[in-house]
């Protein structure tokens, strides 16, 4: 590999404090003789971070960052995304997509803070997450070196990471109930890939599940609330005025309770293969819904037509790694435009896996009943208009048709 | 109004039997003194058609056509339009817009038929539905009239209504239990509109609803059932080979009995307003969901990425009546041009309101085991190859960012 | 006509000074019984437009509104259209379409001032100004009335405009070389349509043109000009500072002289017919080639092809009067946010109807020798990242291949 | 590399005769220790192919092709992506990456006859074209093994590859005016990079170019010339019915003969680099105008809008050497269920670099006089439809506006 022959003076890695990153630290240490930075972020993945300290000094790691992004990560990576409406492939919320972006971004910024000249992280050569990184760390710094072990040794299972860390002296924690699935989580979701999964027929255990209850297990009585937007971002719930990562929080939480944001699909990943994925994301679901029904009587209708005629490739966008791009940030740009409107709020019913919208009102609202009603509008609207609007709208189809154009 | 003076000999009237139809029997036949033929079809609205053949006679009708069309209508129709995943305004299965296709072709074939020089219908003139009946119309036959009294008249309520059937002698039947909604119904869906709904933050009365049961009185245990395809449509359940409405009919009914595909919506209408509307499409809401999961493993990313881009347009294009034009037909041959290999079964889980899909399966699947796994794929994939995919794509990035552009 | 009951006290008219608007202001003062209130804009149309008054004067109007909007067109107007590349059916520059929001704004802002009640206009029922006029003015003044007397009398031809004038005491100037065609001029270009040309199949006669030389006719010399772009716009020419009308009047010019610009083309009214025009756009014909080729060095790829693949609907979004609206707002935050690193200079050549880049240069140039070239490139650019690329990209057509589609 | 271990028994050429591809010949023997196998195709690029066949035999080659390609190419190839009216990037005809595809399935056909187990180009690992031969290979025969030496040996100059024919007995032929410009041709067009060229702001030298005289040496007598289309291609010129390559080549000669069709841009490659090129495509540029021209009364309005929407997907698919791809196809089953009514004639002057319509007509014409004149149009249109058509188009516009909405 041209990469290995590099070398390095220090390199800033993505820690999570698990098996997998602590492996890389000393492989890292031993390939390229080459101090170690480690960055452990609580982007709210249900962990805490604080023990990744003690587990980095034990493997002599000198500079280690541990930050709390939570309410960066909700105000400017989830909340801007939310905003279009985003789903990829009909149903896949990005979960996992849009965390990557600031973690890379603060790869970055501690490499130039740091001096490191190379970053380096844990995803596999197969998934999009390599992609991610490393499309995002070119982009913040563009003479940037990223090394992706994963690409490069040959520790391609479990047991030759354990013989390893026997090799080399490396605590390994013995977590009870350790799941066997691929996961990765943060305030938006969790995500489930490998084992049983790999077969699209099998169905997922119910024992995969870690964030919400299966709707059969959900409460017999359902949970209402009302949701405050103001320009497209939830401002507060019930009334009560919270911080963007607390309203992620706090929906997570009842949508879990309620069985809500289970998804189980076949996605296209970038890198040119399918796979199949499991994923909750109770908050996220809540929140599409809610702000489609905001959007629904604030949007004007062309502009609700035109975010969503953009919407697939904006989702693409972001799935495939290009937040720190100038084509997220034009389209961005439009979807922001938008939203100065998007005030009001959203009433709505959880009941085992359903997300019900009971009602919708707001100051900006586009609604008119005296437009809209089926009763004596008093002349808002004349009915008479529409036998030209027909009229013309045919036109070109009645002089095709008489022309002998079959449709 | 010009229309008025006009002189037609004959008027094809879609007829349902019910007091406003009746009343624009009659009112046609006085007003341009001309012959009415009535057109009524049965497209699973789940009420009988055949009285209204003595409804007719009584209005002295002498050319009575009524007719089954609910095969015609799933398989030519609704079938085709879920090939493309059709949704409008990200929530709205276009139920009602499917169904005025097909009316407004065999009004136009009848027309045909019978000589008559013009056709009329009973839909208002601030509703998607006079476009549809009349853009279809025109596209089928240029040179036609249409009649439509909701414009033209003064009749705008229901007693005068009323009051006009007591000046002229035609029989109202009281219905007990008549919903004060404004509905309509179809194999796909049945809506609601008017009443209370026409305040948006108002809930909607849950004896509003007709065609399922509300989640919380779905029955305890969950139904399973598999779904077969063959090129993007669904030809057998459980194994069980059915015809297009049989498939839709009994996807309605054990849908509807589990809870599912009601929504709540504001929607914005094509001629220029926000209108509230509550929808219940058990059957729909089932097939978009199990269509989308067995493309998830049939379609290439690319091809599925080009649909969900063109989808916005192809369900606006339905939504405002467009059906007969060339861009559908045109946006149809891409569609239909996708779905060859669009075969395989569909495993599903109704559970109160949740339709949650358990596997998919294809002998034309892409999905690829030996490449997705986390396993050692045995040189399926070079993870190596990855690096250069992701440099390449990362070269535009790199130079404008070392040319100091900011992301 | 339910418009020509109701009662206006004061109308702004867009007043030419010419024989219809000149018919219309005696029209509206005889029909309405109202004041009417003149607006005369210098669109750079040409013609002297203080000339207007006197005319004014005599139809005994004393409110008289006459405006040298040039600057204004093309700084706000016309510049920001030319960011987008804007083409309408892949000929059509527009030149028409983008007059008519400014007009419709100074209208409004006329009647604000004045307390006028209504607007009215010269367009004819056919076309495409009515509808550009209308929606501006409804847009920005929802309770405003429009009188078009086009739709509404009966002075259909010429020769009954000329008896009303008669009639009615209208002194009729007689132009010398009048032109039989229907014309429409501004900064941007020229507009011919009817006579001859409502034969497709019909050569345009060279004496119709009036902007232009034939390119037979255009010197054997050709002109060689340098563009400075800042922020998508043009800002100097050959190294001279200009203001934007000053870019416009100095490009048609030039342009003109050396037979740039002509089209013949049939395009799609809104209104539902196609209709045949010739246009004459010297230097829109330049700036269009310009911006493109400065955009070359110094957008982004993806930015420069969600700009293409946006640009129809842009383009349709101001051809059918839309540019008072949401979606033209949002559509131009995204262009506009693309514009920043767009500029430098562009190098052309003139001759006989032909625009010739000849180079392109920019500090914000994202072109890079050092990785383009075919020299030896010393490392800039691995050659060896491109198999894995390929292979990456080629994954999804192999997996597809080796499962038995074909292609 | 990965690739150069691997044995190869058979290894099938894309081979031009020239120094690059016949040091390839004797690379592959010696580095792979394996047959090559020879293909010479004839696309039009204007130069004999039959010497090939001595100089491949010089090399040991014993199994060597040589086809003539030229109608299929235009026929299969060049006519289905103009019935697109593609173009990427706003200025590229696309004639390198169209001619890929069909050596691409060439060469796969001949691996498939000859038990070849790979195949290889002359493509260097910056350019496009190693991508559009890639891509095609692995979509057509998904086990093929493709040897790129660009991407592998060290002969990364001129003198390197001389050296090299001396050292191994390869003659080389002393070309008389051979051009210093990486330069590719084909019966669609002839492209020049490199050398001046890599300088942006650098004029392109007069004696580059080969196919087209200067519009300032083109005659002073334009040429006229009539272009009949059935189902969008064309298929007689002049009333002389001619096989689709003869159409490109008499469009190319007459064309080239009057400085037609030459372009100067900066394109963005798929492999992240700008680069600059000219390009001469005389007939292709005609083509392009015609089909225009012809669509512009053939096809219905809001297909033309589709198909304008589409295209920069459909030419960035072929740009990027996707033909052979799922996409593609759909793509164009869109576009060809369009081009049924895409039949008539379109006049042309062709004068000193320009392309002037001179008229267009059709059996299938869509353009109606009857409704689109400025006379007395008897009745064919009502102008009072206008006044409903623009209200409700307005509608939402004013609502918003009188809810206090700013546009």
């Amino acid at each position: 590999m041209a990469e290995s022959k590099q070398v390095f003076k220090k390199v800033v890695l993505a820690y999570s404090g698990g098996l997998d990153t602590s492996v890389i630290v000393r492989w890292l240490q031993e390939t390229y003789n080459c101090e170690v930075v480690t960055f452990t972020a609580d982007l709210g993945q249900g962990e805490e971070v604080e023990p990744a300290r003690a587990k980095a000094e034990a493997l002599g790691v000198k500079e280690i960052y541990i930050e709390d992004l939570r309410e960066e990560f909700v105000r400017d990576f989830v909340f801007p995304m939310f905003r279009a409406n985003a789903i990829y492939e009909g149903e896949y919320l990005l979960g996992t997509s849009i965390a990557r972006p600031l973690i890379a971004k603060r790869l970055i910024d501690i490499a130039n803070k740091t001096g490191a000249d190379a970053i380096s992280h844990g995803a596999t050569g197969k998934g999009n997450d390599q992609v991610r990184f490393e499309l995002g760390a070119y982009a913040l710094k563009p003479g940037v070196h990223v090394i992706a072990p994963w690409r490069e040794w040959d520790l391609n299972s479990r047991q030759k990471l354990l013989d390893y860390c026997e090799q080399h002296d490396i605590k390994v924690e013995k977590k009870k109930g350790k799941s066997p699935y691929s996961m990765d989580a943060n305030l938006l979701h969790i995500s489930y890939e490998g084992e049983v999964l790999e077969d699209p027929w099998a169905e997922a255990e119910e024992d995969m599940w870690r964030w919400s209850v299966a709707p059969e297990q959900a409460p017999d009585t359902p949970a209402e609330l009302t949701l405050t937007y103001r320009k497209g971002d939830i401002v507060a719930i019930d009334g009560k005025e919270m911080a963007a990562h607390e309203v992620l929080e706090y929906l997570n939480k009842i949508g879990g309770a309620h069985g809500v944001g289970r998804i189980d699909i076949v996605e296209n990943r970038y890198v040119g293969m399918k796979s199949r994925g499991c994923y909750e994301t109770p908050g996220g679901t809540i929140m599409l819904r809610a702000h489609r029904a905001i959007e629904s009587i604030t949007l004007d209708r062309e502009v609700a037509h035109l975010k969503d005629s953009l919407m697939p490739r904006y989702a693409e966008t972001i799935y495939n790694g290009y937040w720190w791009s100038p084509e997220r940030k034009a389209m961005q740009a439009l979807i922001d435009d938008t939203q100065e409107p998007v005030n009001g709020d959203v009433r709505l019913k959880l009941y085992k896996g359903n997300v019900i919208v009971l009602g919708r009102r707001s100051d900006d609202s586009l609604f008119d009943e005296k437009v809209a009603t089926f009763e004596d509008d008093a002349g808002a609207y004349d009915q008479k208009d529409a036998a030209g609007f027909i009229k013309l709208n045919a036109l070109r189809l009645r002089i095709a048709a008489s022309k002998g154009r079959k449709f």
